[in-house]
């Protein structure tokens, strides 16, 4: 019977998954996977496990393929959660490698065991497991993996003992698992899509409601063609991660807010809503009130059993919103757009000494930003002002879906890693730069051309302005002082320096279609105090 | 019937509880929290969670008082997950409060829910509750702060809505929270104490072996009776975090290795073991063999009941073991010293190009270090040669107890204002000190004293002499190329510069007693391939 190594079935494992890059931080008990690396998987080295998991994250969102990060042990899985929080909340196929010690070690608990393994990660992934014997790793793998791809895609972990890769296994064992495959996207039955389109044909002011779930180039298709049928406006559900309709479409309303009663408000006009790919509703500040105006009907399509059982109001159904919408939008009855503009945006107020508004950043990006490009943001003073941007394609714009910082600017130089065509253009507030600043690091090492452009207001702008909605006093613990990203970026050897008001800004960005290597812009930002 | 506001209930327990300051880094969620902060609390702000919960761990491990972190919801929690393996390792008790969005907005899975959220912590901490009434927040929080004091101590967690801090509770309920009292160190029986110190009479050559548990001033004090009346030899348990001995007494062997069958072999001329305060022990690197010499006996006392059933041999008892070796030292029989002295210390590498071995860096460190200073080491090339270091008081030195890395730099923070009288230097590594580097900025914010070595080798040393161990081919991957500590530094407010020599670190050491501010310097270090 011939034998392979564990290694090699993982690996063949991996390329049978199509992947081409492994994210990740070493440790002692990681160097036995490595050593068997082939020539055609690249790993991408981070200095921080925070910064290797979001890496994979954005890969993974922006490629449309399985993300893989390979972690270390309980330390480094621990570094990992508060950004794996983002990748389960953007249900991202994410597939986590974790070293564990030894067999023989792991009872002992030695240095470096992940204690109870598939405990630890387990409230944030699909599936947890480590398997029994060597032998069974890539059988594992395989199945995490193809589990992670099935609706409703998410991350899965995998914590393999450091004694494991270079045992020989069964080779008629492995080889099946290079042709498994899995169709895990079921769609809505037909009678759903009868229902909803003869809902839509029958209401008076129906209304469309978008999520991430949408935001792929076959969805924007989908969402459009069905928009521009019906007469549909669109909105954007409270707390986007993504951006799943053009911002200058005429049907093109705007983000929802994201307070309870406010959505009702907002949406009081229509007798029927229909969600797709979005929950119902990712609120996030406390407004009281009911989620929809009465009288008013709610339907959505969501691939997460999850989603359409929390929702707060509606009829859910369960399957493949793109496909969904594809379907309606060729059943659905043709009718006038409905009257209404895109958002009229209000003038960005003016620079004040030497400092720049929130709104003038975005409109100078905005001006200045390459075709194709794609925003990664992380600056709370711009997640309800986003819709400034101009997007014209699918996968242009991606936030952190939990709301995580540290997430941002190592999830961009995966975004940029993915699609080299595209260029990307990070946009981080000075406070959330500094949970996992050594992404710059990765960007240098490996000459990914991201334009980083740090919004420096010397404080948590956000607090700040959610302060005075609770009435907390100033205690100067939501103030940043005395931070030099210039410096910080430096010392992580990108390019870098502060620019000289919007028009420099403008310059920089603009250059971003050409960029051979990373670098970063700071602009001074005004108080949001 | 009187009422109290939950917040001020809660502020009441934590100063029953001898807390004065919190750290943290807050977002939405927390500010209601922060909003009732009485004057006679310090809020401590780091930059990053993983930061935040560090300098509460030094903080508390130092001082020996319970130790606060404050952390922002799941993904908050998620970004200190990695140090709190290094918490729950050294059984620091640490009280981990988390922000919650607001009761009604929880099941719907609002932006900054902890879904689940006692699960998510679980695997790491004693206990993790979230209240069922805002009324039980104060009660949960003392239950949770008893708890983490009494052995084994170690972390806690509470989850706590943000709507709850503003509500009046009754103040009957609150008020016996402020006299509740838990003596949670038991100690073991008499006939325990007997009958080792009748094993130790009746040894041979037996031989003491201790861990972290012992290091405090009344541990010091008894192990050293101890050793010296009944003549043992001491050595340190592997993997420590702490240094339990005097390194330079004359009944002071060294460190123990790593290796099952190494410290057998250490240990062969021994036919009884005896170990206080330590585990059994944390081995790492993997050598095969029998824990313990053919013939020879193992005995031990551990406050924690999960060390003792996981020895890998021997007797062990269950109680406090600073107790059980003071009641020792006056109980065994006097006895003349064993033969033996403390470890001679080969001379240290010389300098080559400009770059400088571990050990003259440690010898430097130790020429200079003023009295009374204490060192928090997080250097990898160093972990097996601190014994090189003169230690001639309790709690002198510290390490991550899960070898987490990103500890270090935070705890420093902690320890140095956890007690001002003594110097904090801490050793750090140029690849450790990038997972929380934002630490810097919270020392040089708050002016804390801390003087920072950096050890720049460019590489990830330890894990090269493990890839040589294991046949790793090279891949570029344990490299760190282009990285500027001192620029990164200034990047946080930091008085920085690069050391031109030993006699130049010497001298920055030196000024440790008399610094006003944080200080780091970087040394150029010896590569370890």
């Amino acid at each position: 019977m011939p034998a392979i190594d564990v290694a090699q079935a993982f690996y063949d494992v991996l390329r049978a998954r199509g992947v081409t890059r492994i994210f990740g931080n070493p440790g002692s008990n990681e160097l036995t996977m490595l050593k068997h690396l082939p020539d055609d998987i690249e790993y991408v080295l981070a200095l921080q496990e925070g910064a290797a998991i979001a890496m994979a994250d954005g890969f993974a969102q922006a490629s449309g393929t399985l993300g893989v990060v390979n972690l270390h042990s309980s330390s480094g899985t621990g570094n990992a959660m508060g950004n794996l929080t983002n990748s389960a909340a953007a249900h991202v196929p994410l597939l986590v490698i974790a070293g564990q010690q030894s067999r023989r070690y792991v009872p002992l608990n030695a240095m470096l065991t992940n204690v109870d393994a598939t405990r630890l990660a387990d409230p944030l992934v699909k599936w947890a497991t480590e398997p029994l014997r060597p032998d069974d790793v890539p059988l594992a793998v395989s199945q995490a993996a193809l589990l992670a791809q099935s609706a409703p895609t998410g991350p899965v972990f995998v914590s393999v003992p450091l004694d494991d890769w270079a045992r020989p296994m069964d080779a008629a064992e492995a080889a099946p698992l290079s042709t498994r495959r899995v169709a895990g996207a079921p769609v809505v039955a037909e009678g759903v899509i009868d229902e909803i389109a003869a809902a839509l044909d029958a209401a008076r002011s129906p209304v469309l409601v978008l999520g991430p779930g949408v935001d792929t180039e076959a969805g924007w298709a989908a969402t459009r063609a069905l928009s521009e049928r019906a007469g549909l406006p669109v909105w954007v559900a409270p707390s986007p991660s993504r951006a799943p309709f053009p911002t200058r479409h005429p049907h093109f309303r705007g983000i929802l807010p994201t307070g309870l009663g406010a959505v009702a408000e907002t949406l009081a006009a229509h007798d029927l809503v229909l969600t797709l790919g979005a929950a119902v509703f990712r609120y996030h500040q406390f407004v009281d009130g009911s989620p929809l105006a009465a009288g008013a009907r709610l339907i959505g399509v969501t691939s997460d059993p999850g989603e359409a059982a929390r929702a707060a109001v509606g009829e859910l159904s369960v399957g493949e919103p793109v496909d969904a919408a594809a379907r309606l939008s060729v059943r659905v009855a043709p009718r006038a757009s409905a009257p209404g503009n895109a958002p009229a945006l209000e003038a960005a107020p003016p620079e004040a000494d030497g400092a720049q508004s929130a709104a003038a950043i975005l409109d100078t990006v905005d001006r200045a930003k390459p075709d194709d490009a794609v925003v990664v943001l992380e600056w709370t003073s711009a997640d309800a002002l986003w819709a400034r941007l101009t997007f014209d394609r699918a996968q242009s714009y991606y936030f952190p879906a939990n709301g995580g910082l540290g997430w941002g600017l190592p999830a961009a130089v995966g975004v940029q890693l993915a699609d080299p065509t595209r260029p990307v253009i990070a946009v981080i507030g000075d406070g959330a730069m500094q949970y996992t600043p050594s992404a710059l690091w990765t960007a240098a090492r490996y000459g990914i051309p991201v334009t980083f452009v740090i919004c420096q207001n010397r404080e948590y702008g956000a607090l700040q302005r959610f302060s005075r909605f609770l009435e907390v006093p100033d205690g100067g613990y939501l103030d940043l002082p005395g931070l030099d990203p210039v410096a910080i970026a430096e010392g992580y050897g990108i390019d870098s320096r502060r620019v000289d008001g919007l028009d420099d800004l403008e310059e920089v960005v603009r250059q971003a279609a050409s960029a051979t290597g990373p670098r970063l812009v700071v602009v001074t930002q005004q108080s949001q105090r």
